[in-house]
């Protein structure tokens, strides 16, 4: 059975992290405020460790959940990688940035261990649920290692290509969930101002080629009942979008509608605030032309 | 029995004038160039005008189907607007732009003439099939007026609200369609780069957030296949997206991104020529990236 | 002696009034809002008339000064038109339109009346002083006749080309200057946040190839003194920002950056309010970076 | 007197090299291709060394000019950096990025060798005469210690600020040189198109609030005359403002315009190719609209 390491116990990290104990792998854990997840490692039944050093001792698996790449980089470097054993596995959760992720990947794999970026998509209920999608890059034999450790908290797992792949492909999509909020927003707001009832033409949309996930389920469910739901913080949404951003200019792609809407998140998340939901951002343009979506 | 004509047999204006006719309709037919028709029109049994004022004599309801509001404008303005029976509706099936059509609307309104602009979605096919939807602007008892025509060859009527209402429908429609076309575009080039398989990206994206019609059927059946079908002319996507453009603009609604697409699709239209398709566009992006979606 | 009437006394209007009345024009003066300006014509000695159609009879010139070639349009169609005499010029000093006024021309032709569009720079102060410069569009013919009228007030008269040329060359200085603010306002708020100081960095810049009338005189003197004196709305930035856009629009010209800074002037209005001056569009960026500009 | 070394003889660090010779400093060169250099070192009269670890031995000041941080980093990387006497200075001259130049800087440091980066603008002939700006960033007496040897080459010498702030200062003002001449090319490919001389509207607008160097010089002496020379390449612009992009992404500004004009030099460089001179930028939007510049 695989001894795993579970580092960063945020609050899509602890489901991940329980579904792994209950799969019946030797856990421990770490999280940089122990206090906040004393009472979760207490009622799991695991080891919560002092230091990321701890953790990982004799471990096969290093599963790292934190908010960004860096994050990652920065742990890892306060003397973790000298202590992972030679054939272990790094397995990142984190939404990360594939230039990040390589280094990592370079840095581990000095120590011979490998490196395996595999940020997820389905939230805290798929987390839950163990029904998350789980994006991965990286070398198939590290991937065929972590596999069983996936497929606790993971229902479709999808090798992307190398390292980074994983990383790169949530970003696109969250990119593109951008992008289509966005673009909602403004076709809406301005068929508003015109005097179409949004309903009907998100009804219209919907029966039609412009449609996509925002259309036919962010916008009546969260934009006409005016619900803003809080699901996925518009700050996260941002980041993700300045790495896929970052990931066109890197690879010299012109994408001048992926560049905009990644400073549309950034502009969108100083004015809502670091709480605000995802689907908000259409709260700007609505701010912005004077017309509420109704 | 309302009495029909149908001003602008293009191609999918002949199955709709052809679904009318079979309805049982008395119908009178005229083309600008009326020897592409000729033969349409005597299989069909109807009667070739030589001019739209003699098509429209006695009609109760005017179905006018060319490119752009403008060629609608200046048909009327050519000596039919007088002739048109008080009580008759105009029903305009162009995809226009809500500016002119208010105008027109206006013109015929000062001889008691009804106007629906009611621009369709669902192709030749759609046309053939009587399966179109047609997204209606205008007066409710005007489309009253002109449902039964309708109905010979649309499925799903919407009356989305005052005159220009459905010319603006479709447009934001459209502008939709070519917003998720090139975000969809960039992110697959990027990741291609990267070394993704675009396959591999679609299958998760399509299973995520950012999933739109685009990324579901076009790019699976159109890009990956480099088949590149062509259905619906870029020309035309371009026309709509910039009236889609206009609208916002003249609404006074900030839509960067819906203004950007605008004019990515007129470049691409310049770069690629007056037949290309729509979903073609992305070959822009591959040639700006040197790499091709593979 | 050419015999003027002006309408629309406003701020830049008035001074253009009295250089004409003092240059020895016959003239009559008519406002929407006559009690905002009666003690001007009074002090003048000006006939101050009750409708536009009172003040143009039997005038050669017809010098207009509104807000959008819009309210021309409407003031010449509110039974002005039939009044002005044959061989008259409309000289429209608006900064108006292409489109509005290619179709105000149409209209006063049919008249036998002139019409050249004629927007000024230079502000209130070149006005006073009799400095501006003017930008004219029309027929060389009536340029020449309208020429001795224009000389009252503008230093550089240059015929820009057909009607709508002034309005054209106006409309895209003002966006180029949009631009460079909006431009020069990035860069510095980016090099702040590096923690370099805004005033070396201009002057590198205003050495450098990078310089325009923004970066060597706006930003040092309304910017870096955080002075912003209100000396030209930001709304009317705002508004031929816009007509630029329109003219690349109509012509089938992909301008993305035209379009955009449009955009960012429009929502920058919203935020800002319209009493705001042009520049003040810096602290837009400044909210959105959390940093401003010292 | 103090030792240099010059590493990197492009066409812009020859004549820097030469004018650091003939101040008297005694000097060591290294070029990574030294058959393309040995002439000139010869007739110069100076030593060229086989590597850049020979021609660093024992100097005060290394001068390095390439084409990216990159190639510098990469440069010193390569056992250099070890061979550095304590208390020398990296001069680094390439037009950089502050990110790089930063890691660059703390790898040296961590050898007491200071850094400075030094970009200049000027072009070829202000290294021939000595009359380069110098945009430095880094710390004042490190910058102190490198000011003889700068001032054989630069006339203006400006602190920016700490350690990447001259990479910066330059990328920013490039990324301005390239908005105003896309953007003048935007608005006069329109004004062309509606029949307007380019050349009248830009003697109204460097008359007006919208004049840049741009539309003073580039457009003036190199697009109205289709001479086009081919002084400072687009691919270098195109780096450099990607670099500006970079920046402000970095730093959470939202810069949507630098962002965009990033994207417009990336793809007007795969259109023009790498020999293409910047002002020929203005070629792409022409072929977009179909429209020259005349």
């Amino acid at each position: 059975m695989l001894k795993v390491a579970f580092l960063g116990l945020g609050s899509i990290g602890r489901p991940m992290a329980r579904r792994i104990k209950e799969a019946g792998f030797p856990l421990a854990v770490w999280n940089r405020t122990p206090d906040h997840v004393a009472t979760f490692a207490k009622d799991l039944g695991v080891q919560l460790s002092k230091t990321p050093g701890d953790a990982i001792k004799d471990t096969d698996i290093v599963a790292i959940c934190l908010s960004t790449s860096a994050d990652v980089e920065q742990v890892l470097d306060a003397g973790v990688i000298g202590s992972i054993k030679a054939g272990a596995v790094v397995l990142d959760l984190t939404s990360g940035d594939p230039a990040t992720s390589k280094r990592i990947a370079a840095k581990v794999a000095a120590k011979k261990v490998g490196f395996i970026d595999a940020p997820v998509s389905g939230g805290v209920k798929g987390a839950e649920a163990g029904t998350l999608t789980v994006m991965c890059g990286g070398d198939a034999k590290d991937l065929e290692r972590a596999k069983p450790v996936i497929a606790a908290f993971g229902q479709k797992v999808v090798h992307c290509g190398p390292v980074g792949a994983g990383d790169a492909v949530k970003a696109m999509n969250q990119a593109l969930l951008a992008l289509t909020i966005w673009g909602t927003g403004e076709a809406l707001v301005a068929l508003s101002k015109l005097g179409v009832s949004p309903s009907v033409a998100l009804e219209v949309i919907n029966a039609s080629s412009g449609r996509s996930n925002a259309s036919m389920n962010l916008f009546p469910e969260r934009v006409l009942t005016r619900a803003f739901p809080r699901t996925f913080r518009l700050a996260l949404m941002d980041k993700d979008a300045r790495i896929a951003a970052q990931i066109a200019r890197d690879e010299r792609v012109p994408a001048p509608l992926t560049q905009l809407v990644a400073d549309l998140c950034t502009l969108a998340r100083r004015e809502l605030g670091e709480d605000a939901d995802h689907v908000e951002a259409v709260r700007v343009i609505e701010r912005w032309a004077g017309q509420d979506i109704r």
